[in-house]
């Protein structure tokens, strides 16, 4: 990922010195269960622990040389150690410590994003009880339909990252996982017990089978997982973009960005952002997808793949998540052109509760649909009160007291229930 | 989905006359609950469930006069029952009928993908252990690795659509939701008890909360599960498809399809049929995660996707899931094939074994493995048996006696573990 | 593709009888050609083409016994002659026909599209020229930029339809291709001739090489076409959508939908529906590609994701291009909207014309756009007129005469260059 | 995209530096040709063109300061220039600058890649002569179906190179564009004919229309392009890891790499990388695609998407070709290996050419088919030559002479189109 939207602590997790220590942390974890279990000697296991040192600028060196990342490291190592490095790796294949390292890096990047997403959780439900109460139009088809309270609609996006969260907390479950199995799974040699150290001393759950590596299925869930968390944010990201626009203007981000050429802008540039680079994220969950396809006990066809999306779409995600936040947390939220957009649509947005009354009151729905039709319709040509035209119509003064009027036309009508449902999120 | 690839019960559950079956249960649902709370006349819910009746031929003859697919259904339901009928679909929006009886229909789809998963899952199993020591070559990039056994291959992939099953289940927890919450997710004209009690009777769990629909994470997350299982599927199809061919000659599909030219094809075409089917089952999850993002408290663009994505996913996902089971239950499996090819390299899958002993035996990694990688060279270029060519080499017959190097050429000693791992299954 | 999104005549193209069709004209070409070249008898050909007769219900029953559909058409056509029904298909492979068909399908379902592609055109060109100078709100980010027309609107759209149609009828000259070349490729069994002749006959080109099938590179361009030619329609839709909203009001869709519940709305559904289909093409177009990638000769897993993909991809563009003709065509424009949202920003539009001309006049960049800056936020944020506060400060009075400011604030000063624009489209 | 898959001179293209650079250029024609039309002070263009300095460093910090990278960019260049500086900029947008410099970008790009398909192509050509009559087995669903050549299936390789090329070069075309038309492609502060002199002095065609940016339908077909590469490298490097495998071992990567554990692999690394890089460039096109929809006259959300993608996209698809190139130039072909495997099936990859013959002699296709094909899986299981089966059943002995047996069982009878074939590409 560039590293305009590469934010620490991620951007740390994801270097190449960072996969080399954890590769490190899994050599020293084996050598040390080994030693335990008397398959290498308790001295050469020390002398690893002691004098292990890394060297990313050798371990580069040789691998110009040999062509094998892992392999380049691990000699590295054995320099470094001098004789008893010969015990390290032993009885290994590369992928016993690359995907159990990866498992390390998968458990810390998922640790962050839930962090992230927690304290998002805590900003959109502060956000959401501050405007319980702020009428604004609801809109569907991007036309008013009937009011809502803008409180209402972060709950919407509070509960929604809940949702996220728990995904993430799921995914970290998953994905916390080693292994130790060797070239195609069978323990030839290497015992069943030092996976289980090994994975043990490292946090992680041993897998219970695998071939050269683990599944696919397990990081394609976690990929999904983000890209999901990704199109939450674009929805919200998007929603803020369209109450932001100039003739809505009911939300402004409070640190946007202003134009080069055109002084006046005040443009919503972090959602906009936010909305590409969930793209990504998405597109590389296909990738992970495909990736599940394996031929046999291990082909690399998945390495070039991981080695690119799966940084990129934890940096995205991780972007995405701290800086909505940011957006939400600074939303400058406009209740009083809330309250005057609503009333730009002449009080039509009443018409359902005028219609559901007037079947109430015996009038056929086909009839009454077509008739509150027509009214709302004149309402927004003529430009004329709904109320008034409601009001007006003798049909409707058959059926409809003036006091019945009255209480249909209240906002209230449309509030009773918010308390009920914020209730629901204590 | 086209015909072919649509089998029963999936299809029957994707039929416009179960869509609308589904709508009118709601509708029942709804008219009970809103009598029992009194919001309609006891009678008129019970004129209306007694008499209201499906007829989707006026249903669609009304909607191609109105452009409106359930409005036009409610009317034709309200013909049937006569004036009662306007208290049909009281206070409601349209998608609190749609997505509840969504919600009714994904959660009896998943219910079948869960009984076939299940189903498969138990055939792996069996399949695994008869083949628990079956002697193959594991192969990793393709190339012959080190021995393992066929039901070690087997008992991966049976793992694995565990998992799936896993996810399978929490997405019809996740998605066996309704929402009776009224075109902006107010409750406006409709009391939330009535909610409570529609999703009761049709065993759903009500949306803590929505707008005029279900939050479309919910079904991205469905959609994704389904292309991991997809994924599984697709992976398992290639691997037989690879042991398949003519060189390798492991394994055949029990009924395969031969070809209208060359008579003496046997294919492995159901496996190919089901990697391609795979394919779009993954495109269709892309699809569900764009669904994400809707303008304000609705908008369709989602609408025309699932009518289509939705069924496509499910029926693939099923064909998937009974033809792979079919397959893997009628597989002819060549034990003898498998073992002849094992010993196509020539010993060299002990390539490793002798490697380690050597180092354990004090010859440096370095030194070890360009040793062991020219004999291993030569024996394949030579046309030479390995073994022989290591108890030759003086450098070795220093470090090993040929007993011991009788132990390390032993199949045995890679199979030592392989009831370890089954017991873990147990 | 369902019912719902497939038109005439792109829906009678890809029914299973029109397949079967058009395989029956590639045996009958065949059977000509072989005839003509002393292949095989001319009496032989002479009673083929009188008696084959295309009996889908039988080709289906023989199907699914022998499980082979074009095997299973083959045989039905033989029975349909008798005795000489023996020459059909001679030295054919199944893909010489299936392939070869599939070109004259996509030939003329891209003939289809380009004919509607050109209708678009035709209307978009009306449109924009209509509206030529039609004054409203250029927008970036959502906000107000400076002014445009509407009809430069239309024409970019125009202009992108334009290229689109060229790559439509790249792909068509690309993918009218035949082969008939066996089963590997090699003509073992059929001279080139033979397969020079018939796709002359079909007004196809012949595929200069071969393998079982025509390349797979081919169908992706083609269904990347597609996928281009939706995201075109996906983003005028889009457009559309954003302009039709309640705030916004400029445009409205000339027969929109209303609401179940909600008598007053009047939505852009048409619009949203064609940003979903969209998503289905787009998605379609992934899986193409992934079917490029074919094991050795042939294989099948690119046939069943092609089944579905194919005509549903060219019935969803279809439905695009077909609807959003619809759509431009009725669009009502509200141009005295357009005029008055154009004003709510205050004269701010005119920002840049102000701030060059103070450069040009002398002031520092910097210190200008800061100017400038300011007193836009002030006209917005206080409701001034953007023009009175620019003529009141003294920084300003300096440089610019009055009537120099009312020179800036001319809407002409964003005019005159219209004609210019328009004429490149002669 | 990460170091490891980057190569020169693809590389260099896309640096932070490279694209400033490319800014200056088009900020310096502009300034040329506006001082050309009177515009601007004649040495005050002598002045910017003299003294105009990239300042990376300086343009960053200002960048930290504005949130605004052009913008930065823009102030940097001033400051180095001094009280002229004011003109430089002038009238322009930002997208002015950026999409014109992004027309360079892409120009450049392509004509590397272009340079690497020629490449290719002359190394594919050279490969598929020295191999024209390289006999091998043509496989069909992984199973020998007929003898073909392996120069035959290098031709097909090259001549779907070729038409990728023609597709780099049309895309080249179309993306060598710019466009200086200001904020909303009116040219409300900027004449037109600036706009044709830039892009004449750029060696690019103007866009014929344009709003704030050029319109992404092209970009679109640009990452598709790229994208139909990628599969077909794909699809080739897919067969060599195929024919590569133990069992096959028809040809062998000339610098393969091992393995860390197993000193007896050789895998066709490179190959594997190749087919996992593809899928990054196919859903990056995935994500080109969705950027066509966008708001307005512009709006950002494409701009995070294409910093990651396009770069990413061309530096992955340079690594496809030219290491597919080195793959195919460096490529083992055992020849030997091919006529062995041929052989494997007994003589059964001539059971068409007798089938054809028995039918061409009068039997009928239904009891020809059934006799060939059960005496092709008698050769199989009873690991019998088939020819000797042929020629002892009394059925066929009655319509076929032991010299027709012969001619048919001939490798000749299936390379008699090879010189045909490979004429057409002369």
């Amino acid at each position: 990922m560039i590293e305009r939207y590469s934010l620490s602590p991620m951007k740390e997790l994801w270097t190449e010195e960072a996969k080399y220590r954890r590769w490190l942390q899994v050599e020293l974890a084996v050598a040390e269960a080994q030693a335990e279990l008397g398959y290498i000697p308790a001295e050469a296991a020390q002398a690893i622990t002691a004098k292990a040192r890394l060297n990313v600028a050798r371990a580069k060196e040789i691998e110009s040389q040999i062509g094998h990342d892992l392999l380049a490291f691990v000699r590295s190592l054995e320099e470094s150690v001098g004789p008893e490095g010969r015990y390290i790796h032993r009885g290994l294949t590369s992928y016993d410590v690359e995907d159990t390292a990866l498992g390390l890096a998968l458990k810390e990047a998922l640790a962050i994003l839930i962090g992230e997403a927690k304290r998002l959780t805590e900003i959109l439900k502060r956000r959401a009880i501050e405007h319980k109460r702020t009428l604004m139009a609801g809109r569907t088809h991007g036309m008013h339909a009937e009011p809502i309270t803008f409180g209402l609609k972060v709950l919407i996006w509070y509960e929604e990252i809940c949702r996220n969260l728990q995904r993430l907390q799921t995914a970290q479950v998953l994905i916390s996982l080693g292994k130790v199995s060797g070239s195609v799974g069978t323990y030839a040699h290497v015992d069943p017990e030092v996976e289980r150290r090994v994975c043990a001393r490292l946090g992680l759950a041993p897998a219970p089978i695998s071939n050269q590596i683990l599944q696919r299925d397990l990081h394609a869930q976690v990929l999904t997982t983000l890209a999901i968390c990704a199109g939450t944010v674009e929805k919200i990201a998007t929603e803020i973009r369209n109450l932001h626009r100039t003739e809505i203007a009911e939300v402004r981000e409070g640190c946007p960005h202003g134009s080069s050429s055109m002084p006046h802008k005040q443009n919503p540039s972090t959602c906009e952002t936010l909305t590409g680079l969930a793209r990504i994220v998405r597109v590389n969950a296909l990738a992970a997808l495909e990736n599940q396809t394996i031929w046999h006990e291990q082909d690399l066809t998945r390495s070039s793949v991981e080695r690119v999306i799966i940084p990129d779409s934890f940096l995205a995600t991780h972007y995405l998540l701290v800086k909505l936040a940011g957006v939400v947390e600074h939303l400058i939220v406009n209740a009083n052109r809330m309250r005057q957009n609503l009333e730009l649509s002449r009080g039509t947005v009443f018409s359902q509760a005028v219609l559901l009354k007037l079947i109430d009151n015996g009038m056929a729905r086909t009839q009454a649909h077509e008739l509150i039709s027509g009214l709302a319709g004149r309402a927004m040509t003529e430009q004329k009160n709904f109320k008034t035209l409601v009001g007006a119509h003798p049909d409707i003064q058959k059926l409809l007291s003036p006091r019945e009027i009255d209480e249909l036309f209240d906002y209230e009508y449309h509030l009773k229930h918010v308390e009920t449902i914020f209730a629901r999120f204590q």
